[in-house]
C-alpha cells in the first residue's frame, strides 16, 4: 500500500492537530505517512489564490474553531503569540533532518508544532529552530552551523522544491492529506479519512 | 432553550446535506430548529468577501468532495446540471409561506432541496417554484397568482429583510448553524454540533 502524503503549514492550528492524530491513523491501516510541511502562503500564492483567513469576519470564526476543534480534538493548543509565524526556517531544518538524519525529522516537527501551538515558542526565529534541531541530533552540527545550513541554497533548494511538488498536486490548504491520489482538506476530514483507510464508504 | 438557527443557500450543497441532518440532531436535544433560507453571493458580498470556490483548483477538489461527503453521509445526491442554481425564487417562497402558511415552510423548502439535489430539478425557474410552493399548499393561490407573489415587494423585503440579519449575525457560509450565539459552520462541524448540543466537551 501506498504511503500517506501529508502536507502542513508549522504556522497551522489545523495542521497541528493533524499532526497529532495522522501517524496513529495510518499505522491502524498498514500505511506510512510521510510529512511535507510547506509554506503555505507561497503555494498558494502560485496557485493563484488568496491567503486564507483574511478577512476580520473568517478570522474571528476561526480563531474560536481552532479552540473548539483542539478540546473536540482532546489536543493541548493556545494560539501563539505573533500568530501566524514565519515558518520558512522550521521548514527548511525539516527537510535538512530529512536528508541527513532522516529519523529526526518527524520528531523535530513534533517539536516545532507543540513547541509552537501549545509553549508559544517563536518558531519564526533561526535560532530557536536550530536548538531545536540540536535537541534532536548532533548530526548536522552546532547550533551556528544549522543557522548557517538553514540560510544556506540545499535547504533552500529543498523546501522549494517541497512547495513545487505541492502546487503540483494542487494543495490548497494545511492539512492537505493525499490517499491514493485522493485528497482530504482540513482536520475535519478525518471521519472521511478514517473511512476511506478502512476501505469502506466515504 | 433557545431555538436554533439554520442558514443556508437553497443552491449550496453542504447545506442540503445539513438540511438532512438538523432537524433529527436537534429533537434529539429538545431543541426546535428555525430554517433561514438566504442568498449567499448577496450576504458574502455585503460581508465584503468574495464568492466560494471560484478558483479552479478548489472547484475541482469542492465538486468532488460534495459527492464524498454525501455519500459519508448516507444522502442522495448529484450534481444538478447548471449548478450552481438562482435561488431567489425558492427562498422568497420560504418567506411567503413562513408568513401564511407557516407547516408547510420546512417541508416546502426539503421538496425543493430534494428535488434539485436528487432529481436534477430547475429550482432557478419560477415555475417550478409556484408548483412546489403548490404541492404543498393552496393557501397562497393558483400557480398564476404565486409567481405574482414571488416578483412581488413583500417577498423581496423578506427574502432581504433575512439576508439583513445573516450579515449582521456574520454568516459567511452555507450551512451555517448558530446555537446560543455561537457559530457553525459546514456539515462537517456536525460531530461538534452534537456535543456542543449534548452538553460535552466540544
Amino acid at each position: 500500500m501506498q504511503p500517506i502524503d501529508f502536507y502542513f503549514d508549522f504556522a497551522s492550528p489545523y495542521g497541528y492537530f493533524m499532526s497529532e492524530k495522522i501517524d496513529a491513523l495510518a499505522a491502524k491501516h498498514g500505511r506510512t505517512v510521510i510529512w511535507r510541511p510547506i509554506l503555505l502562503f507561497a503555494a498558494l500564492r502560485s496557485l493563484g489564490l488568496p491567503p486564507p483567513f483574511e478577512h476580520p469576519v473568517k478570522l474571528e470564526y476561526i480563531t474560536a474553531d481552532f479552540a473548539r476543534s483542539a478540546t473536540f480534538l482532546n489536543i493541548d493548543y493556545s494560539l501563539p503569540p505573533g500568530f501566524p509565524a514565519l515558518t520558512q526556517h522550521a521548514a527548511r531544518a525539516f527537510y535538512l533532518l530529512n536528508g541527513k538524519a532522516p529519523s529526526a525529522a518527524v520528531p523535530f516537527a513534533q517539536t516545532v508544532l507543540r513547541g509552537y501551538f501549545r509553549d508559544g515558542r517563536d518558531i519564526s526565529n533561526i535560532d530557536v529552530i536550530a536548538h531545536m534541531v540540536g535537541d534532536h541530533t548532533a548530526s548536522l552540527g552546532s547550533t551556528a552551523k544549522v543557522c548557517d545550513l538553514l540560510k544556506g541554497d540545499e535547504a533552500k533548494a529543498m523546501l522549494q522544491a517541497a512547495i513545487t511538488d505541492a502546487v503540483q498536486k494542487k494543495v490548497f490548504g494545511s492539512p492537505f492529506v493525499v490517499v491514493d491520489g485522493e485528497g482530504f482538506f482540513g482536520v475535519d476530514r478525518l471521519p472521511q479519512l478514517a473511512a476511506r483507510l478502512a476501505g469502506t464508504k466515504a
